[in-house]
């Protein structure tokens, strides 16, 4: 059978494409950074899906198919040693290149987890950092870590090269766990290497003062970790033990999952099909999602996100990750195991990656699968016969999650039976900390643990919607509701409140306004629901989340314009696919992004258009997050608004399940039926 | 064993009050509307948690114990047949009286079922009403169904009577099915009784127009229901029948649940502990809640909501429910049901409700509690080992249901092992309909099925939470975080942000305010963190949801002045339990709710404070929220904030759950583990 254009690349596909790429680079070095799937170009793939959706379920038409394609990213390293950033795209059943560019020094390419090793590799090497880490007396059986980052912004009027830094911390081994949290015990200097040389440069002080402190004075430096505490979080190595008493609570699916995976990855559940693929950059992607053979959205993914921290200090402003656009989400995503990160029936996906010889490998159970109970789905009970008819809410959720150094993000798209689209994010891991002198506090964040503070700091993400509702031309309204003064015309009684509609005519930065309960709505205008006449229609309420505080002008809120709005409704265009553009590492200002989209002021009114949303969390610390946070969670929701003609989860079964049980007398085991 | 003075009245204990009531009434007629358990007076119940917080866990002392008091609530019937509303406080130890009074005109009582059943009755034989019923020709084998309903906000100047109005449908019982969904065929009258008379005094025509027709005429009255079609969600009748494939999702606690219940009232599980009682007004309220010992609420309860309707017709204005003022929350809770209402283990507790005649008995499972998962906790990878650490967040759920007439709220208290408490309320049910002409659409809603129109309106409640953040005396702090324009001295790489606190030092209204991520700190400004030095604090960010969108001034905007602000900020007073005041049955005017408790101006700094949170949701519906529309949820997120010493979930054993198998190939059933 052919492969599926929305597939993933396979081993195989891989390695002809790095075998291409080789080739046209015969005579130089060559360091790949990735290969993945080209996706079609979507006048292309549109004939495609047309003539899959009339054929019969999980039958790829053989016609019309677009070209397997591979993007290839790789730097070519020329006889001075620096190397030139290359971006290939190669079909891989002609075996041949299609596209070719080298990207210009202003740019950086996305960051690999080899040059991360380069980092520390260079610290080893490099006489005045250890020179500089001498400084310090470290206790007793602690080792240095050195935990690589990406350089954030460069400042403006610094040369223009590749940088990395690294976050010092000591690790107690004297209990030889490598799993002791070296988080607590941060060492107030940062490393910066430039990775072209692979030596460090430069070692940036860090400040360890706290209110009304100068901005560079380190207090205590030689015995700068005596007054830090352990903050253990491995299960053997918590202080005062786990608890004993939490019993199991088993899901188990005796008939097996209602769902159906084919070929890797077309899922079918509850009416709802669609296709998962995985990307390093963004990590799952839901493609062809559709509902009882309707479609609503051709692509679904979270497009990137950004988070800059607000200690004030040198060269604090330079922490500032773009998790997506810098190394990679997919990079970074973890292999899920069973039991752990889902419970229930699971199907896990692979994923493909390369060496920095281009070589693939198998990334195993990076998204997983699974189906869940979110409580009551509906219910009525007519009080005059006593009768409740009570349904469940189904959810069939695809999940990735990712480490990135310290933090790790949770992401879920949840589908339910009431036609429903949820992209969940829960952030946790360890919060980013630096040393504070002891006895005080700081305007810059909070302390966590003695001589810890934890940064201010935000995680604002965006994803990126590519609906096809009922079809690929669509419009996106907002809708208001407002009072309305009394008067004898229209209000008599001042019960009334009117509903306000805005088109969205041209691409366009908007906002959230919870005050006037702004929902957008993104409809078919071509075809209406026969109950109620108006556009087929998905709905949305942006999460009125703060959007980035970094000043306006500063490099932190200039790489992130895609912060600037709750919601960015842009034209599609091929290969439009990253928030913040597509180079986000050292960028001083945000390029190619939504931003930039807007600006073209296109007509998106029954057009091919592409919804971003942005959403996020100002984090202010509380000692409650230390030393691994608990989640916290936000939803996006995507509802169905006049799509459908009833209730889709009216046909929902009401039985009653048979496992639950009453529990025993004063709380004992469990006392059988009602 | 002393009964616990949080424990709801026994059947016994109500039976006592019920005949001192009647023993100070004896020469007249006394119809009882409720008997419920009057709260002790807090100073005497601090002076006895403190003696109860100091002995044994689970051992109620005997000093210091509060009187057990009995609130009733009744009518007295005169010689002229006007009921006078009376309302006495029974010490049913002492089995006497120790207040009283007779409540004036101007309130009028909650309403009870038995009302409602003299409104059907009074339709059955009021000539007016069945002769503009027979102006309708109902289809063949459809019978009438008269829907009572509060009155709502009395129109100024009207005569000041205690009314009913009934909402008039029909019900096709040509299938002999008593659960056939009669909203579906709504008769555009609506019949007003005078609850004292026990007499239909008026009969009220309603327009069925649409855009731009008339506020009152009726287009096709005689053949009305023609148009209008099935919405049957019973699964015996749903058109289609109801899915096949939905497999089941069993959850089993081979061990038992992780909680105990004791004495039927305390709750214990995961370091929480709190009492749980149940009232006729409020339906489930947590008391004296704790964890690890350590004090956190003194009580937390859903105060009221509002259901205001926005169609401009008249005599629309009058629907605005007030679903906990009006008649009681816990009198219209579901009797739930094992394995429908939540799964797993489950623990099930009864109320005592009365008759007319005052006589108690039991209404069981009118609460239900369980534990689940809910998801990912708190997760971190070592990337340098590949070490993972995962645990699950558990919650325990104490949930209640209520149906008034068409809708159904489930609400949920959850409590999680990170220190946390979530308020969740989920809408369901079946939204209010009217008759509309055939092809019609209106301002005033949306056509969601044929000859249907669903009526915009909004749901707005009011949580009381009652704190005692380490003792009765707390402060209310909110905190926003602020951008600060670069400046060389405070900001010179712009990245820095501000937290600003203000104290709110009187009781006053407050807004919701997510541009500024505007937080909520409930603290003990006399103890402080140790690790933070901060006081020890519970944050929550208020749902910045829409106010109440009736006209400034008008009846429907007056009688929920709770509305106008998320939150509020009261001195503690006993027996201010309600948002909108003790009466809201046909009120013109908020009396005595949290407007007027905040005009008090009380210094709430460090003081016995009470915080009300007011939150909702603008429900223009939509085609999918018929016949029963997918729940509405809406969570209010309470979290410790420097309250603990580190994440309070951190010692969550990590283990792997068993029970978790993976898929087979193909997606058919499971293939055994990873």
């Amino acid at each position: 059978m052919a492969i599926h254009p929305f597939k993933n690349l396979t081993v195989e596909e891989t390695r002809i494409a790095r075998d291409v790429v080789l080739s046209l680079h015969a005579d130089t070095v060559v360091d790949f950074r990735e290969i993945y799937l080209q996706e079609p170009e979507k006048e292309k793939m549109k004939q495609y899906l047309e003539l899959e959706h009339a054929s019969r379920p999980g039958q790829s038409p053989t016609s019309k198919r677009p070209p397997r394609l591979a993007k290839c990213m790789y730097d070519v390293i020329g006889s001075d040693k620096v190397p030139a950033y290359h971006e290939s795209i190669i079909d891989v059943e002609l075996k041949k290149r299609v596209k070719h560019k080298v990207v210009g020094k202003e740019h950086q390419a996305t960051l690999t987890l080899w040059e991360f090793e380069t980092l520390v590799e260079a610290c080893k090497k490099s006489k005045e950092f250890q020179d500089a880490i001498a400084e310090f007396k470290l206790p007793s059986g602690f080792e240095l870590v050195v935990e690589p980052w990406p350089y954030g912004g460069l400042d403006i009027g610094a040369e223009n090269r590749r940088y990395f830094q690294g976050l010092c911390f000591a690790q107690d081994m004297n209990n030889k766990n490598a799993d002791s949290n070296f988080y607590a015990y941060p060492i107030p200097i940062i490393p910066v290497m430039d990775a072209h040389k692979k030596e460090i440069v430069r070692i940036d002080r860090l400040a360890t003062g706290g209110k009304g402190d100068s901005m560079t004075g380190q207090t205590c430096s030689e015995r700068i970790l005596d007054h830090c505490t352990p903050a253990e979080y491995v299960p053997e190595m918590v202080e005062g033990g786990v608890r004993q008493d939490v019993k199991p609570i088993n899901i188990t699916q005796p008939e097996g999952p209602s769902f159906k995976v084919i070929d890797e990855s077309l899922v079918e559940w509850q009416k709802w099909s669609f296709r998962v693929s995985f990307n390093p950059r963004e990590g799952a992607v839901l493609h062809d999602v559709n509902y009882d053979g309707r479609s609503i959205m051709y692509r679904m993914s979270i497009s990137e996100m950004t988070v800059p921290y607000a200690d004030a200090r040198a060269p604090f402003h330079r922490k500032q990750a773009f998790d997506f656009g810098d190394g990679g989400a997919g990079n970074c995503a973890n292999n899920l195991s069973l039991g752990c990160d889902c419970l229930g029936v699971i199907k896990y996906f692979d994923a493909v990656i390369v060496g920095s010889d281009g070589e693939p490998k198998v990334h195993p159970n990076v998204v997983c699968l699974h189906e869940q109970d979110n409580g009551i789905g509906w219910k009525h009970t007519n009080w005059r016969t006593g009768r409740a008819v009570v349904t469940r809410m189904r959810e069939l959720v695809v999940q990735f999650i990712i480490t990135l150094a310290n933090y790790e993000y949770v992401f879920a798209y949840k589908l339910d039976t009431a036609g429903g689209i949820t992209l969940e994010t829960r952030a946790t891991g360890i919060v980013s900390v630096v040393n504070i002198d002891p006895g005080k506090t700081s305007d810059y964040g909070n302390v966590v643990s003695n001589g810890i503070l934890a940064q201010n700091h935000q995680h604002i993400f965006a994803a990126r919607f590519d609906p096809a509702i009922d079809g690929h031309n669509n419009t996106v309204t907002y809708e208001e509701s407002h009072s309305v003064p009394m008067n004898t015309q229209t209000n008599p009684n001042g019960n009334y409140y009117e509903v306000r509609k805005t088109v969205v005519a041209k691409s366009a930065g908007l906002d959230a306004n919870p005050v006037d309960h702004r929902v957008f709505k993104i409809s078919n205008p071509t075809k209406k629901n026969k109950i109620s006449g108006k556009p087929v229609s998905y709905k949305f309420e942006p999460l009125p989340t703060q959007k980035i505080l970094a000043a306006p002008g500063s490099i932190q809120a200039n790489r992130a314009l895609f912060t600037n709005h709750h919601v960015w409704v842009t034209k599609y265009h091929d290969d439009e696919l990253y928030a913040a553009g597509d180079y986000t590492m050292q960028s001083q200002i945000e390029k190619g992004g939504v931003h930039d989209m807007v600006a073209r002021k296109e007509k998106v009114d029954n057009e091919d258009l592409v919804v971003w949303n942005v959403f996020g969390l100002t984090h202010n610390p509380r000692v409650e997050d230390w030393p691994v946070m608990p989640v916290e969670i936000y939803q996006l929701q995507y509802k169905p608004s006049d799509f459908f003609e009833r209730n889709p989860a009216i046909d929902m079964p009401g039985q009653k399940n048979e496992a639950s049980v009453l529990v025993g007398k004063e709380g004992g085991c469990c006392e059988g039926k009602l």
